[in-house]
């Protein structure tokens, strides 16, 4: 199925791509003042095959859960329950990535594809925390509790939930297994479990399209998940391991410094092929890592962007070019992650992100703030009068 | 009345601020992660004065529109006509900022504060370029023409249409003159002249606030207005005219070179004294320059965040500051324009933009980019759970 997928991805159509440089010509603004705009909506001309490209909605958050062996060589400072514990605050609709999504109207689907601790019954006290009038009270009020049956893959509820319901946000369960090995003792996964982690996320990047999103937007829960992304960065660019490596969510000196050594003896003990992404994957990878690379695999199968979020989307994006190079034409870097592996790995996909301010969350949130921009950059296409039409005289 | 509104203009509330860090800390995030957003948040915090600050919407774009006398300097390759035609783009719909402020749901107010030209009559004719189902023919269809009766600031029409009703782009008559003396050979205006200007600025404010916006969005248009941008933050920060002015909507190196001289030529000419604000831009700024100082000093009064756009914004964002220092608390720069002047302009506010994607267009067009990313900044203080409230584990 994979190769089904990987086959599927055509580069870039180069007749759309003229027509949109063409079009932008004509529109009533001096020539190229919509600066790195222009350039992201011509790539999407180019991805969609036609000009104006579709505009980009709706929008659909997928969030890929996981836990890490690694966790236990004290990487970072976070229980690894707590990986659990935000799955119970995404459904509750109680995390940033809800609000952000919220605002966008974008809808959130939670694939758990291999957290470690059992999911928190839902308790109905993931309240805001205050009583603004900004949150809506009935998303908070009627949450999709782990106790609600999880949606199955082989029977996909994505053609009856549309897309659009902000009001549910969605668990499905495709756990491969409770959290990876510790890559640092042995490979984090056999190549078997890497692979069904990258079809999961090809199967729900197909599932959310059939339901209608217009643009996927990665996002990522997993304590301990940018080491394997440090890990993942350092094997498909060559960087040392010092360049990939960043603090996380917050780890001291010592800790940083212990980060980077585990990184950097998991490349020595499996020397990884970057030519062989799934070997990658299995070998220093996480579940979440795998399962995004698939849901980029398969946005791009489908001519669908897909909205980058942070450091863990990136390696993961590292993964998927690598399976498909044309893969590339499909992504859009949502912001560039104060996590210093981040930007190597989009100097290696050539992405330039749209976004920089320093966040280092993760769970979409960098997509998400990035999403307006994207919509606008296509709508231009779309509603703006030309010179002609306008009776605006030209320079 | 300019007194009135400056004497009004507080310093940032710090024990709101203190009470928006500390629930930044309690929130189900690590500490920091959100980046700039979490700084910004804090400041508008300051500057409501009350934690969490109230989300800022609905947003209102406000557009002040004039000519230029030293566009006869040929320091600009458009006709001076355009500032007029693009006018009736807006109010048809068409132009890049009517297609950002229906995606963000942004209010479009137009103030002829010195425009030269006759308005064009509307013709309908401003269709957009593609027939994409994005386009709301509604808007389109119905335009608010010149041709319509402008309202009139004495008569404000502001609390009969809803500041939040997108179906009509408005037109506000407030001209000054017919455009600006040519500042390379005299004083742009008199002192009478940029005081009107800057108080149809204050009354904008005050209108569109009444009228229920929760922030301000700065828009220009003004063929040539660049050069008097780049002389205004000269005077302002001491800076060379050479690092303040720029290449505008596209000038070759001759034009450019030709501009650095008229620009540096009217300084020499008239020793704008910083500390006098007021005669800063009767020297050499211009009467949308004026009004955008206005708007900024009118929303800082009334303690609502003001989203600056471009260089034409920054430059009078210098006047502003000049007139009251703590206007700057109300401030947020929404992109770093292409510019360079307003590179220079943002470093002597102080102020990080929160857009860097190569614009040069004004309108409002990169405030409008970045108002999602101020909206959702507080929408996370109202909205998302604490550690407590989500039963989520601390580090």
């Amino acid at each position: 199925m994979l190769e089904t997928t990987t086959s599927a991805i055509r580069p870039p159509d180069e007749a759309a791509m003229a027509a949109a440089r063409e079009l932008h010509g004509r529109l009533t603004k001096p020539a190229g003042s919509l600066g790195l705009l222009e350039n992201l909506s011509v790539r999407l001309a180019g991805l969609a095959g036609i000009c104006p490209p579709p505009v980009p909605e709706p929008a659909a958050v997928a969030i890929f859960a996981g836990d890490h062996g690694v966790h236990a060589q004290g990487v970072t400072p976070w229980p690894q329950e707590v990986t659990a514990q935000m799955i119970g605050n995404f459904l509750a609709g109680g995390a940033v990535v809800n609000a952000f999504a919220r605002q966008a109207g974008a809808s959130v689907t939670v694939i758990d594809v291999g957290v470690a601790h059992p999911l928190p019954a839902p308790t109905g006290s993931a309240a805001p925390a205050s009583t603004g009038s900004a949150a809506p009270a009935s998303d908070l009020a009627a949450p999709t509790g782990s106790a609600a049956p999880a949606s199955d893959l082989a029977a996909p509820t994505g053609s009856a939930a549309p897309v659009s319901d902000l009001a549910a946000p969605r668990l499905i369960d495709a756990s491969v297994r409770r959290g990876t090995r510790d890559l640092s003792v042995t490979a984090a996964l056999t190549r078997d479990e890497a692979l069904a982690a990258v079809l999961t996320g090809v199967r729900v990047a197909d599932e959310l399209i059939d339901a209608g999103a217009g643009i996927l937007l990665t996002g990522d829960m997993g304590i301990g998940n940018t080491t394997p992304a440090a890990a993942l960065i350092a094997a498909f660019t060559g960087v040392d391991p010092l360049d990939s490596t960043g603090r996380g969510t917050g780890v001291d000196d010592a800790t940083y410094a212990h980060k980077v050594a585990v990184v950097r003896a998991a490349l020595a003990r499996h020397t990884p092929d970057p030519a062989d992404p799934l070997g990658v994957l299995a070998a220093v990878g996480g579940l979440e890592h795998a399962a995004l690379a698939g849901l980029i695999l398969g946005a791009a199968a489908r001519r669908t962007p897909v909205l980058l979020d942070g450091v863990i989307a990136v390696s993961a994006a590292l993964a998927a070019a690598a399976f498909a190079p044309d893969a590339v034409a499909a992504m859009v870097a949502g912001h560039r992650s104060a996590e210093p592996g981040a930007t190597v790995a989009l100097r290696h996909l050539g992405l330039d992100p749209l976004i920089d301010l320093g966040l280092r969350l993760g769970e979409g949130t960098g997509a998400l703030l990035a999403l307006p921009v994207v919509t606008g950059a296509v709508r231009v296409l779309h509603e703006v009068a030309t010179f002609d039409s306008a009776g605006v005289a030209e320079k």
